[in-house]
């Protein structure tokens, strides 16, 4: 059945009929003794908070079965509270994505590029890396983790937060590292593929994140160690099984550690070689890209955005003449 | 008359009889109250200090009329003092590069590619615009300058502070600029090619170079006023003459504005569109290459350059394997 | 009529009926289903939040025609919520400023002298510069201007956002830049004067506000360019207009441009000669004046204000004595 | 005698005979193995070090009865080592200012006012202080110190560190001060005229100086507390000798405790009160005005000075007009 | 009477009657125009807010008698308000600590070790100094402040901020500091000891605290001059009457000036002899260790706390096997 | 042979016949044409210049011999250049420790403790962990390693830049460490002992150094990545081999990463639990007592040394009663 009311373009007053996905259900009791039911309805585009009054027993024991990603029914009015949209929920009840026949893809906020399209890209380019230790790591990194990477997200919020965002945000920094490598002729391509590739690996083991690319939060090892020293210390027996030189180990253990730069985003060292540095701007790049486009949804010619705050706190403009 | 030596591969103890360009002659009178010759000697690949002792008054007299950029023929020998190299001249005389058929190239640092052919490339992707307004302040701006942009150093010091740097490091960025927009496909190209064009044109009127690309330092308004809002300012007329709207105008003064992104680098704004973002990372990305390859010359496989000011006081490495 | 109840002397629980200027009225739609209306209610002391509820269709309707700076007559009693004041309107209407008699030097903020005059304090100034081009800038742009000065704020928010604080605010730095030529007496007064008058003009372009003096935000090119290189750009059509010589045309750009002192403050150069670097110490102490007196209104003796922003956040001290 | 060769118009070759303060004189050893004599020379406008090459013992021990401060007659001709000028002195003897009819004044940098008129200048103001608390903290310590100040420099080095420059600058900002209170008509002139004189009283105690006002170093106790806190702890019995309350005292106390605004410069809190800010934005004012005008000195039009390292490093521009 | 329900174990929804203790009761006027009675109720596991609703004129005037620091007992039930709980309170009256047999070490939260016994510690340690003056600065400021350092906190909040908290804090420092002495033999113990005593004596009066610890803000000279300076004016006075030498005196005022070691957090000068660098780690040390414990009370293992503020937002790790 | 002549106490124009160690030594041409040869001679108690003047090419020959860390009977007097000492060499022969029956430890700056009972000490306190795994860590540790403690420094320059100053830091460290468990009873020793132990361990491999526990700089892997994440990526192997759990591995290396504490020294992550903040703390501590001994020594009482750069620049202060 396809969607009809997307969270970003409720209108105060409307009534609807219609399914959203579950976050963070919870039954509470008012200062009136009341119970009721509290809980976050999602689809791509965006998400608001909804409130069920008047709970009796027998109804709450169904709503608390209700968990994170689950899909639900919902009919609603739209209220704002403080200038903030919210829906007073009239009637719920839990959907089955192919009983009632849904599309997944409305519900999720996703990367724009097919998974496995992305994928064969990452794979084509490792596959295209001349020196043989480099592109064992590679490939033995992208087939281990093939499965993981076709749903991860790149952060737990901020950029490429979404559904195969840590897939996407690869695929774009290697095309554009690729092209770098045609303006900069002095820069090794085998070290740019590597090095993007394996940058941001172990993401996956730093960030907790269901099947559909929904993250709960860091893991212990991610809170305590972090994806770049977890990148650095796991390409050790990387680079043992691949045969790597020492030398070798060691530049490629600093491109990872080096990629955030300054010491204050987690970087302990700054690149020391070209093609660690460039590994830096493309990450960074890539990230303000994505922000920058983010930022401007919805946003009408001739108006700015709010204040971003992954973009130091800055407005974007979009013209009036787009 | 092809050059032999070479300042960068002087060894103490050599003797030889060459020709140099000449920086910053001067006579002094040295602490035994005899007059000495002091001088800089240079040439495409570096810098070396130069004393003629025992200078008579007749000699003293022709020595006095040597001035920066004139080429000379000496015949020296290669000292250390404190551990820096130092040339001993024991004979000197002014050479003229027709007479003496010296190709200037060989005195002077330069862009690695050819003005003429790097102009026209910015000509052509400025032809290439489609917004006639933009297309029309581009192709005004590069007409006019055509000359000075032959020759013009992109710095006074640190990256391209050489012939035709500033040429260079607009070509560099083009070409990537471009690139970037087959990847991030959101970006419009019109102004991503304009705001390169345009950023740094100012930097003409900021530094006093001469014909050679050598810059002896600031104009009274570069310093009062610096290339970033020089370059703000003087898009006010040109954008008139073009006859773009005024938000397109404003949008213009932006890019330029805040190209720097970081205050303390002389941007009062942050950019605030996306190909205002992109385009001071282009800008940075072309300086850091610049700067790394530049790092990385004569430095040995397995060493590690200098600490280089530029790069925030990094060693930059060069592997054993290239 | 006199008004009698002021919004910074409402105790909780009293009744009141008075007149009140508007600002961001709006219905609303609360959690129970029922309408209400929302509104600010201000006076020259300060603002009140208002709450009538239960509108129905036909009030609402009325309602929904009164805008920003709009005066209203209300019945209302003082409640509060959180700690807190709020205003439970029973009775509300339009009121009309003649008809009621009503002065609107009560409703609005505003400096404490009169515009004409402080006019006249510099315009008489500007008269008395010896410099002929510098006499004309400065008396053109006050010709040019003399309207919105009469009204407009010094700021958005923070220190002279009040009716005519802009003029106020150049008035007293003006009274305090020709003192401060009598102490030190190096200083040129010609340029004093001229940069008192320039600096902040296109706050006149950066800010958007109505002839009350009440700003509704920033200009597009306020907010991409900002008013220190608004009124650098501007200068120069100026200058050329009244026939100064370049380097006088970028003496005063430069004043403009560094007048905030501090880069991440919008002053991408710092002053490079006394009269730009007395105007950036004329501006932080007529502000800081400003937020200091402001910041002590209604404090008690023996007591503390609360922690102000635009003070880095310092508690001021009223003494006993006083 | 007249003096007639100054040290800021001293010329390479030049032959001179003149007196001079002698600074760190000191008998040396050079690498030859004989003995000379290494000597800064001084007069009001700068300083310059001298040489005189081949001393026996005699002389030698002649020579090691000079001490900082000495007058000398030289005979000396000016050379140049490494760009920077030097004496190389053929003759030397102690001079006798009566014996010599040497003006002291010629000798030592020293505040353009008299010391005895500036500190009547203060003392008329501090008898004007009303309140009768305040005026006897003044009053007293002015009494106090009388002696010291006629001769003390204001810091050790940067501005005012000069004959009588602390009283210099206690005058110009109480002069300033004044005139503030005309301005800003909500402080009270009182507590201006205190903080104004009391704020860096101990100076007197923290900075070692002769009665040249010459400063060798600062004092043990300048060292592990400075001035500012000297200045709190001394306030607490000045205060109690002139019967202040403790709320005065404590006021008195964080005006001299807040007056370098910045934790970084000395001040753990930072002002409370306007009176206390002005102090303040009074001390900033002066110690900027005299940087600019020592900056300038010598500076043709149409060029900018070297880089100040107390003007954050900025270049100070003296106009072609000027 | 046993206290039985404690703050921290609360559960919404959860019917109770106990006493609590009472802090910053209020009687407020809602929206719906009735009076209701706020207060925050507390014992020495945390606080939480109660509302009373629908409270008439004389329970009013009863509630109104309440003040920080009384006793009630209340029959309550637990609410959430935004998932913060919350006691909807049915009944209140005022308790009595005799009469109801109360241990008001139930009621505020302190210092785990005895009062007496802490002092008693500091108290021996003092008489241990060889050093006279030394040992008279501090046996006479313990002898002075023996009954308020029996229950003041170390802090307004943060650590340390609970009954008896800077005695606590005084006597661990000095534990660890008598131990520092024995692995780094050039310390001098008396000097140790002496400027742990003293060096946030002046807490005493800056921070205003009531017999059971609890602070209710700052001072008038607390917030002016805060303890550090406080600490070093107070200090001239006791190095007096101890017979200390003026280098003694300075030295002693240098280290409780310096122990912040920081200039923005309060120390103008830093450590400059090894007893003061000592005293500051001492000082962070026991803050540090003291926050690391109270962020992990109820944190189960394998878990991280909140993010702590004080300690740079931080959150804490609990191991799974502890 | 005793040593008679050490490096600090040497006086300008003394004579004298001794033996020191060799540092940097070269043949250099001067500008005279002339050879001469350039060294840096040693003690323990510092080192100072000379300079052979006149080397003939037999001479030469022999010099060039010469190399870092060798033994030299020189023939000297000791002149003065620019205020710093030098040695003209008149004669210098190679020697022999053991034919010339020198004792080593003259001419090494070293730890004062003999490193088989720093080992040993170490050792016994790695013996008492009860933690199976934690133990076996650190014994295999030590055991690898012991040769390499037993010579090593604990830096290039800086704090325990000395032979077997490593192993000093750590032993001070965990003497240090296990008194804080004694005062901070919720402190888990094992981890203490065990962080202590494990946090420089790579040091070891991120410096060079001879076994004189001369350091001639970093290696590739210690300038690309650094001894803190060089220690995490090792533990990795070490923790599988003592069969530590992946909790205690990630703790563990969390431990090793977090110990610099701040981002801009190294650490990418700040200490999560007690004993990793602690563990902080006891390296400041060490490094901090370290300097501020070193710096007093030859400081005379009432006086200051120089400004420490490793002291955040600080002077520092020796009383006159010591």
């Amino acid at each position: 059945m396809n969607k009809e009311y997307y969270v970003n373009t409720l209108q105060v007053g409307e009534e609807l009929t219609d399914f959203f996905m579950v976050k963070s259900p919870s039954i509470k009791v008012g200062a009136n003794h009341k119970t009721y039911f509290d809980i976050t309805l999602c689809d791509k585009t965006g998400e608001i908070n909804g409130k069920k009054w008047d709970v009796d027993e027998v109804e709450g024991q169904n709503l608390s079965k209700l968990k994170d990603g689950d899909l639900v029914k919902i009919k609603a009015s739209v209220s704002e509270w403080n200038g903030i949209k919210q829906l007073r929920v009239a009637r719920i009840r839990k959907a089955d994505a192919s009983a009632d026949s849904l599309e997944m893809a409305d519900y999720i906020k996703a990367a724009p590029e097919d998974p496995g399209v992305m994928f064969d890209f990452l794979w084509d380019k490792a596959q295209d890396i001349s020196d043989e230790g480099l592109r064992k790591v590679c490939t033995d990194a992208l087939e281990e983790n093939k499965e993981k990477l076709s749903y991860y997200p790149g952060a737990m919020r901020n950029h490429h937060a979404e559904y195969a965002g840590l897939l996407y945000h690869m695929k774009r920094m290697l095309d554009m590292g690729i092209r770098a490598c045609e303006v900069y002729t002095n820069l090794d391509r085998d070290w740019v593929i590597c090095g993007v590739i394996m940058h941001d690996m172990e993401k996956l083991n730093e960030i907790d994140s269901n099947e559909l690319g929904i993250s709960s939060g860091y893991t212990v090892k991610g809170n305590l160690l972090g994806h770049i020293v977890l990148g650095t210390i796991r390409m050790e027996e990387r680079a043992k099984k691949a045969g790597l030189s020492e030398e070798k180990t060691v530049m490629l253990q600093h491109m990872i550690l080096a990629h955030h730069y300054e010491p204050e985003f987690g970087s302990p060292v700054r690149p020391m070689f070209p093609e660690a540095e460039l590994l830096h701007y493309l990450d960074m790049l890539d990230a303000k890209m994505f922000d920058f486009e983010a930022a401007l949804e919805g946003v009408d010619g001739g108006h700015f955005s709010e204040r971003i705050r992954t973009l130091d706190n800055r407005m974007i403009y979009k013209p009036t003449f787009k």
